[in-house]
C-alpha cells in the first residue's frame, strides 16, 4: 500500500507513523512517500537551481512549480494520502492536496487537532477517517491490511 | 462559458464580478454559480433537512455533505473557476476546491490580496491568472471571451 | 440538475419527490428520471420484445439487459442520484445502482427507514446523504439549487 | 491475475477457492484480495480506532469508512471481482460492489445459489459469468490463465 | 436518446428504424446518426476531396480516415449503438464500431440474422441486446424511453 | 459540429473556411471557435490585464496563461480541430496545441504547404486529414456533415 | 513491451513472432499475451465449467463472456495489440478486437494479405502499422524497442 | 521515477542528463526512455520494415507511425517528460510531445536557449520547469528525489 504524507512539516509526525508501522514488522507493507520537508530547501528550490527572481512572486513560482513534479506524482501514485494540519500558519498546500487527492479518488485520511474540526469540516466530509493521533493513522494501516484491531 | 466562483463569502466580490460582466452587454455570454453564501444556512443545512445531531462534529459533517452536492455538481460543469482568498478565516475550502479543480483539469484564477502571495504559491502556481481586484477577473473573461483589452 | 430516482417500485415516493419539487414553482430547475417502474413490463421486456426463452435464467437475462440500456443512461446523464430501500424484497439492483453511481462520482442519496441503517452502512457511506422521507429529498434539492431551508 | 473476492464472510468459500488454486500449483499466477472478514472487527474497526460514537448511526458510519480504505483499493487493483451472495442478511454491500466493480469495467463473476437468480437478474446482467459452486471458480480461473479446461 | 446507426448499408433498415420510431409520435425523442451510406462516396472521399493517390492502399486509406472523423464523432455522442450485420462482405468496420463502442461503455444492439449467431458470439457478448429486425430495435427505443411494451 | 481553428494567425484562412461554410447554407451546423488572433492583444493580455512585469519571461508567461483559458476550453469542446502551419514563424504553439489534441483524442485535421509535408510528419501522423488549401476543409466538412461530394 | 497477440488461431503466427523476438536475445523485453487458441476449449468453456445449455445462442453466449475475461485483460494490459486477419472464417471477433483496442488507445498494428486491404480500411485507418508477414512485425518491436533496423 | 526526453536529437544532452544522474549514485532512482535518436533510421523505418513507397510523404507517414508506438508508450509510462529545442530546424514533433504530455498532465520540463523563450511561451506555459542547462535537469530531478538542493 502506497501512502503519500501530505501537509505539515514542522513536527514529527511523518517519524511517527513511519516508526509506528516499522516496529509492527516487515508483513506490513507500506510504502511512504511525502513532499520535501526542509522547509528553506522547499521555498528556494526553484531560484536554487533555475536562477534567481527579482520579484519574490516569480521566486515562489518557480520554487512552488518544481515541488509540484514531487506531489504530482506522490499523490498520484498512493493508494491513500493522509494530510496534516498543525496548529500554525496557514496551510493552504495541504488543503489543496487534499482537494486533488479527493478529486482523484484516492482515500483521504485527515489528521488534526479538534479546534479545526469546524473550518475543516469540508475537508473532512470529502475523508474516509478523521483521526487525532499519529498512532490512530498507524493503526488504520494496520487494520486495513490485516484486519488486526488495536489491543 | 461556464464560470465558478469559490471562496470568501463576506464581501461583495461576486456581485461586483457578475455586475461587471453584465455591463459589458449581454454579448458576453458567462453563466455563474457558487456556493450558498448565506454563511448560517450553509452551517446548519445538514441539520435543518436531515435532523438535529448532538455531537457538533456529525452537525458539520451533515451539513458539509450537503453543501458538497452543490459544490461538486458547480466544480465539475465549470470551463473557469475562481477561487477568492480573503483576509480572514482559515478557509481551507477554498483552497481544496482549488485542489479539487486543478485535478479535473479546470482552468483556475486566484483572486487574492498580496500579502497572502507567500502562503499560496503552491496554489497560485496551479492556476493561469492570479488577479487582486474583481475587476481584473471581469477583464479576464471578457478578453477570453471577445480578444479585447482593457481601454 | 439532473436527478435519477433508483430503488424500490411499489411505494409513490417517485411521485411525492417530483410533486415536493413541483410544488415549490417553477424556478427550481430539476429534471427527473426513473427506471421502468411497472413491474410486470420490467421483468418480461426481454422477452416480449426479442423473443421467449425457456430457461427463466435467461428470460430474466434478456430483460435486464434491456433495462439496463435505461439504467446505465439514467445514471450516466445524473447529478444526483437517489436510490431508495423499501422494507421488502432483496432490492439489490437498489444497492448495485448505488455502487455503480459512486464509482462514477455521482452525489449519491439514500432515502430509508432507519431499520435497514446497519445493513446499509457501506452503501450510506458512500452517499452524500441518508435521508428518512421523500420531503427531505425534496428539501435537500431546494437548497442545493436555491439556499433556501425549510421554515 | 488479480483476484478481489468481495461479499458473504460466514461460510468458507474464499478458503475452498483458494485452496483449489494453489492446487493447482505454482503455475497459476493468481493473487486474491478481500475485506476484513471478521464480521466483530469489521463492524466496530472505526470507533475502536478513533473513538467511541454515542449514536450507532455514526458508529457504523466511521467503521463502514475505515473498510472503504480496503476495499476501495481491493477493486480497484483487480482485474476481476468475484462476488458472493448466500443466504443469510441484506448483503447489500455485496451488490454495492458489484455495482462498483462493473462501472470501473473490471470483469465480474458473481457466486450464487439458483435461488437468488431473479433477484439477483440486474447484478448477473453486468457479470461474465454466474457460478454455483466455488470450484466453478476456480476452473474460471484456470481456463482464464492457461486455457484448460476442466477434465 | 442519441442512436447511431452502424454497419450494412445495402439496405433500408435505417429507414426501417426511421421511419418506426417516427409512427410511434413526436413523444419519442431519439435522433438518429449513422455514417454516409453512399457506398461510392464513403469510397472516394479521400481521394475526391484531397487529391488523387496511385496507390489503392494510400487511397483508401484517405477516405477511410475522413469517414473516421463521422464515425468517431457518431459514436462518441450517442447513448445508444445499433449495429447491423447483413449477409454479405466482411463487414469488419461493423465489428470494429462495435468494438470501439464497447470500449467506450455505450449501449450496444447488434441487429443480426440467426445464421451469424455462432460467428458473432464475441460480439453479442458486449451488447445490451441481439435482435433479427429492425422493428425490434424501434419496440427496445419505444420500451427504453416510455416503458411501453409491444401489444 | 463544433470546430476549432488553431495555428497561423496572418492569413485569413479561418475567413475564407467560415465563408465557404456559410456559402454552403444553414444546414450546415458548424460552429467555429478559434484562439484570440489580434497578435499584439495576445501578446499583452496577461500584462494589460494582471500588471506589468519587468522580465519579459514573465511578461509573456502571464499572457500566456490568459490565452489557455480559451485555448483549453477551445480544443476540449471540438469535435474537429484544425491546425494551420504557414510559412513563417516557429508556429511552435500550433504544433502544441495539435499534440494537445490528439492526446484527447480529438479528431484532428492539419492545414499546410507541402514543403512542411517532412518537417510535419509526427504531426500529420496523428491526423485524420492533411489538407492543403482551407477550401479542402470546408469540402471535409461539408461531406462529414452531408455525405455530399465536391461537384 | 507488452503485446497481445489477437484474432487469427489456425496458423503458427504466434509462434513465428514469438520465436522470432526470442533469436533476437534476451535483451528485447517482450512480454506476449493472446487469447486461448484451442478452438473447441474456446468454444466450450462457458458450459463445460458453467454447465450445459440446450439453446446454442446461450451456450456460446456463457462461452464468449467466459473468453472475454482473459480477452480484456490481455487488451488493457497491453502496451501494443497485434490483430491477424487470416483467409478464412468471418473474423469478426478480430476486428471487434482492434476496435476496442483502438477506442483504449492502444497501438494497433495489423497483419493481413493484401487481398483484404479494402475491407480492411477502416481498421488499418486506426492502426500505426500493417504488416503481411509475422517477421515484419518482429523487426518492428525490435525496431521500436532498440532502434536497430533489419540489415 | 520514469524519465523521458524528447526533442532534439542533434547534440549530446540526453547523454549529459543521464550520466549526470548516474554520477549522483545508484540511490537516484531514475529510468530515462527516449525516442530513436538515430535520424536515419528514424526517417525510413516505416519503409525499411514495411516495404518501400514511391510517394515521400506516405514514406514519411510509415516512419512516423511507426516511431509513434515506441513515442506514446514513452510518454504514456513516464512521471516527467522533459522537451529539449535546439536552434535548428523546424521541431515541430517537439512541440508536439510537450502538448501530448500536457493534455496526459503529465509533468513537464522545457529545455531551451533563452532565444527562443517568445516563441515557446505557450509551450512553457504548461511546464512545470524552464530549464537552460541539461544540469539544470539533473538538479531537478535530484531535489525532486531527494530534497538536495545544488551545493
Amino acid at each position: 500500500m502506497q501512502v503519500y504524507l501530505s501537509g505539515e512539516i514542522h513536527t514529527d509526525w511523518r517519524e511517527r507513523i513511519g516508526n509506528g508501522v516499522a516496529a509492527l514488522g516487515s508483513d506490513l507493507n507500506v510504502r511512504f512517500d511525502a513532499p520535501v520537508t526542509d522547509h528553506a530547501a522547499s521555498d528556494d528550490c526553484g531560484v536554487a537551481i533555475l536562477g534567481a527572481e527579482e520579484n519574490k512572486f516569480w521566486h515562489d513560482r518557480k520554487g512552488a512549480q518544481v515541488n509540484a513534479i514531487r506531489t504530482r506524482k506522490g499523490i498520484a501514485d498512493a493508494d491513500v494520502v493522509v494530510v496534516r494540519f498543525g496548529d500554525k500558519y496557514k496551510q493552504w498546500n495541504a488543503a489543496f492536496d487534499a482537494g486533488y487527492a479527493a478529486a482523484l479518488g484516492k482515500s483521504l485520511i485527515i489528521l488534526q487537532p479538534a479546534e479545526h474540526d469546524h473550518a475543516l469540516k469540508e475537508v473532512d466530509a470529502a475523508a474516509l477517517a478523521v483521526a487525532r493521533e499519529p498512532g490512530e493513522v498507524v493503526e488504520i494501516l494496520r487494520y486495513v491490511l490485516t484486519g488486526t484491531l488495536p489491543a
